[in-house]
């Protein structure tokens, strides 16, 4: 590898201790960077230098891309990896990396930037046959009967989102048209608020969409594969409770359709590393709703049936490798889950940081575990919950079900409560052994419980 | 599954740990056994039912099948599983769990019977396909004329071993005739001694061998499969150190020829269960040397490169069901190994029992850890030193190294000496490299170091 010698991974937890295991594999060396209130973190023990950026709040540290820079350019750093979360997704960082002459472990700036913006990221894949919603094809003009024009033919219920958005914030539902201008006033206050971008757009509004997702791969040399599909319909608040690969009950030959046709837009658009095209999955139909440039939390469950390990290809990617394999030598085998473990209360899901008591960790066949934490490790309560992500693989749905029950019983964390509990009744409950779970089932049922 | 309902772990440590795990998947009760120094094992928190059997010394517990057979009737138990080791291939505790009208997980006692005189399994595999060094088919007679006389016929240097044996006990290196009836005459004092059988055969001596296995499952209706070829060359002393799957540098189609025959055989002579059938390889050719007629240590590498739960079939077969697969559905995949992490002295193999102060674990991609320690875990000095199995899975053996490398480095324990550190060292031996160890390299070396 001619252009990677060293790697600087601005991110924590789990997910910068999974960067580490991948960058040895390649015999890479490694820089770790780390705020004030994590100079206990795992992976810090086992890179080539750490360095702590900044004070514990994010903004000092995870999130100022000038420090990071500042910290690679002390440490002869080749390439930047930034996990999820945090800068994985801003294009004015990746712009900065590359005007620093270095490498982002990512697609180019300009390509994140076009996926970033959700107008421009739905006109590119419909231009490229990854299968849309009816909506807005692009922001929606001021004047109001324009507006009404517009959403009269795409129909109701339809949805407002924000064009700079994600994770709820500028998104507004509206059932009929007469709450239409009053909804695209508001989203735009709010859109203009959140992301310093007022523009937004419309698509049709679905009920019980399920969320499936593609992971595909994209070298420099307009090679792109698919590596299956997750399911990541069990959510709470957008948050994200359990993902399995293959989305169950969805038969193979649709989901291989939808695989190819991300594959061929990601390579048309070129998209460059690890990248996650998510869908709605409602009535039979796939519905592009946005693009991840990034690695996701979930890359394990695609590990586990897949065999390709993505953060190593990323990493071959970025130092301009070619793919090392085709679609062909693709095979998916099997069924995988993954359960991610919050130090949260579990009925609430408020936050708990704290210290650890106890960790016994589940092992053994099909068992695999991603954390940072030990016994004695203190969770700051600056980020984000997520302890450990336990992931299972078994020969089918029921067989990795089964093995994340004996997997979740074996599991002790003292000191802090999680999730683990919630887990377990998740696993048992009969809407999810049926894989009939939408992204709105556990809200409704909560909305229920609490009326 | 009509004939068991509940399963007695015969067993202690990481294995009993694994079988409880396959239990669960299972949906089996399970009844733990333990003796008075091993209250704290971890399994001991998952099973339904823990019973204390006795005094440390194994002699009074583990080893004691009476007081097994009683905790199993205070248990409605139905099935025993004897892990590997302690009463695991004694025939005649077979024999007792039979007349107790209970099922050993493993094969009939006649068949462990006949498996374990060195000399009929020898005959056994001869008469069935499986390839044996020249020797003698019968134990040798008294008339020292009549042993010179069907020793010189199959030549020199050759090996006296005891009917009864294995572990080195009763055996006998003959380089020269004149050297051969001192050497059959201490041989059978010491197999009397040792195994209450004076019987001993003698074998060409091979001087350089590989140890080469076949791991089996044959069910009870005449179906058998062989599942992958572990090389375990790396030994110290007839002790294991790292195990892998597949055997470095071996024609497939050799391997394979192999496997067939030992599938074969074993459903020739009635096995069933799961099944070990050793080789030692030299100049290319295979030669029998004993079956393990029991789960081994190293199960897991197989498991990595066939993704089959060997235990898991293990007790489906008890249960009396045909095999779900057949040889054609077995598809091995990539290299795995097997690190036996021991609580010793990594140079004089010395047991150094204690208490673990700092337990952490690797993990992430292709990394399983088998293991009943955990922080704060007091190692009794009663039984054997083994304290975790670290097993990876990659793409291929150098890929499995680098990421067993990673694991080692991960892997931290503080309060007792491990062998940790001579694994990592034994990763990065060029003789290792290139895969071209066999049994005596590490003892020769050793020789060497200390004149």
């Amino acid at each position: 590898m001619p252009d990677i010698r060293t790697v600087l991974i601005a991110n924590r937890g789990e997910i910068a201790l999974r960067i580490v295991r991948a960058c040895k594999l390649l015999g890479l060396r490694t820089v770790g960077v780390y705020s004030e209130a994590d100079s206990g973190l795992a992976h810090l023990r086992l890179v080539d230098h750490a360095i702590c950026i900044g004070p514990a709040a994010a903004t000092n540290s995870y999130l100022d891309g000038e420090r990071i820079l500042r910290a690679a350019a002390l440490t002869t750093t080749d390439a930047i990896h930034p996990g999820y979360g945090f800068l994985s997704e801003n294009a004015d960082f990746a712009e900065a990396v590359e005007r620093a002459g270095l490498i982002l472990i990512g697609p180019a700036s300009s390509v994140m930037r076009l996926m970033g913006d959700k107008i421009s990221a739905r006109r590119a894949m419909k231009a490229n046959g990854v299968p849309c919603l009816p909506g807005s094809d692009a922001a929606l003009p001021l004047d109001p009967d324009e507006i009404r024009t517009i959403c009269d033919a795409i129909g109701y219920p339809l949805i407002v989102k924000a064009a700079g958005g994600g994770g709820g914030r500028g998104m507004r539902v509206v059932m009929k048209a007469d709450e239409l201008l009053d909804a695209v006033e508001s989203a735009r206050k709010e859109a203009a608020l959140a992301f310093g971008n007022p523009d937004v757009y419309v698509e049709r509004f679905l009920r019980e969409p399920r969320h499936v997702e593609i992971q595909i791969l994209a070298d420099a040399h307009g090679n792109a594969v698919w590596l299956g599909a997750r399911d990541c319909s069990v959510q709470r608040r957008h948050q994200k409770l359990i993902e399995e690969a293959p989305p169950p009950g969805i038969p193979e030959h649709r989901i291989s359709d939808l695989g190819l046709a991300c594959a061929n837009a990601a390579a048309r658009i070129g998209y460059t590393g690890a990248g996650t095209f998510e869908f709605l999955y409602e009535d039979g139909n796939f519905n592009f709703i946005e693009m991840n440039t990034r690695l996701q939390v979930e890359h394990p469950v695609t590990e586990m049936t897949s065999g390709v390990d993505i953060v190593r290809e990323q990493i071959m990617i970025a130092t301009g490798a070619s793919l090392s394999f085709t679609q062909a030598d693709v095979r998916t085998n099997g069924h995988a889950l993954e359960c991610r473990i919050n130090a949260e209360d579990p009925e609430t899901f408020m936050p708990a940081p704290g210290t650890i008591k106890k960790w016994r960790a589940p092992g053994g066949p099909g068992v695999r575990v991603d954390t940072h934490i030990h016994d004695g490790y203190t969770i700051p309560p600056h980020y984000d919950s997520l302890i450990a992500k336990l992931i299972v693989h078994g020969s089918d749905r029921n067989d990795a079900i089964r093995r994340m029950s004996t997997a979740l019983e074996e599991l002790q964390i003292d000191g802090v409560p999680t999730t683990a509990s919630r887990h377990k009744r998740l696993l048992d409950d009969p809407d999810f052994r049926a894989g009939v779970f939408t992204v709105h089932t556990l809200d409704r049922r909560r909305t229920r419980e609490q009326p």
